[in-house]
């Protein structure tokens, strides 16, 4: 679906982000033969799973230490929808701390990076698992993840 | 879990909103024990369609008249998580037109409604689905439903 | 989607059966404008939550007290699609126990009760979220509310 | 978790299976920390889909020439369960034509194939899309494909 006159879109420089290619099956896909707008949280995740993963910090590592990266606040802009059978692009990058806050950067964009497709931020925070509250101290081992970011 | 520190919540009067309940079922939730983050978008769509049906506009029928409303942008903020079990209200409401734009605005609260758990914007665009192209002029059945909003 | 030539459909009594309605919203389609066929474990599981509360037992609770009811087998045969904006009826009944497995039958009906859309069985086993092991000896809270079944 | 006294194990040779790897990621999961029943239809759809390319028939083609391959039947059994972060492997092959049911066997199993999760059936059948009926004589483009099966 074309919304193209609202949202131009800019495809950005590749070379700072990190990509994990989709493919859309079924059952990604809605009654209007593209994408469900809430699949590309899922991609989104993955993506964020595996750039961190790239980066030598395991999620489920983490998890198993306690501290559990949350979603606190996201935003998404649908350029165009992404057909069935389509192959896809989900790029990701670690744009800004803000204390605990770790804000990430999305771009959805054709197999050929040619079309914008979605563009978004996620904010994440660390939280204890066990009390369910926001870690306020960074734990060292997302600080060596940071370093590295 | 609670993200109440950063995101204090202030539970609005319930008198102009649109509420659809919710039960918190095991596919809801991930491995943290409560609602996946994604999941909250299901439960958005349901409440707006419901919503547009109880003002008169079913939304198949609009489809099948070849217009779809379709997700522009969304923004969300995560207060508090749902636990497995909960029951919840998911509050919606048109907040504004902007052209062909439809705003709507969401809380998800407690069954008790005193908790926020999370907060949310939503825009919607008429789309031919026939041309996948945003309709510039607003269909008569949309304008009716709108006249009612 | 008509799968009738293969699938004669005949729509049991509905005495006996827990009721579970749903609405199909757009996420539950795929491309087809017809309800994906994962989707339907998602209603039969709500389907069984519900009717398990009916009887006193609340799900979430059991789960605190470290026992959960796992899907150890299922099967499902598909008769007629449902379609986008269609009302139903989730309809299960505990069939049987072998040891410690526990049987429902499910029936998916259309919301006058007329056309069978889904049938299927699912076979739970309850297991100790601690050890990761099926109980072999049924929990006295378990026992109880087979003995209401 | 271990269902095994009741489903002892045996993982098959690989050599006549096509492969799909799969990695679980947060919202594949539930509550117990362990992949949600019903993600596996979508691994399967997707392996399903792969295995299909690469036999050379691209599924949005098929699709696109009016023709769906629906699920009919399915029947999964679950052996063990995946945790959070694990990776697997989604095997799948074509066991059988019965008329124009297409009979798959599937087998999930862990990343280094010595541990068996979930093995299942699916049967699929060709659906004429414009007329939601079973199409009873095998179209060419699907004959060719299951030539090569």
């Amino acid at each position: 679906m074309s919304l193209d006159s609202i949202a131009p879109s800019t495809v950005s420089a590749p070379d700072d982000w990190f990509e994990y290619p989709v493919q859309v099956y079924p059952h990604h896909t809605d009654y209007g033969g593209i994408v469900w707008h809430g699949t590309y949280l899922e991609w989104m995740e993955a993506a964020r799973v595996d750039c961190l993963r790239s980066r030598g910090m395991d999620y489920a590592d983490l998890v198993a230490q306690g501290v559990e990266l949350q979603v606190f606040e996201l935003a998404l802009r649908y350029h165009r929808g992404v057909k069935m059978g389509a192959s896809a692009i989900v790029r990701t990058r670690v744009a800004s701390f803000q204390g605990v806050r770790m804000n990430w950067d999305y771009e959805i964009v054709s197999g050929d990076r040619q079309v914008l497709y979605v563009s978004a931020q996620v904010t994440l925070v660390p939280v204890d698992a066990q009390k369910g509250k926001i870690i306020r101290k960074i734990p060292l081992i997302l600080q060596e993840i940071i370093a590295k970011l």
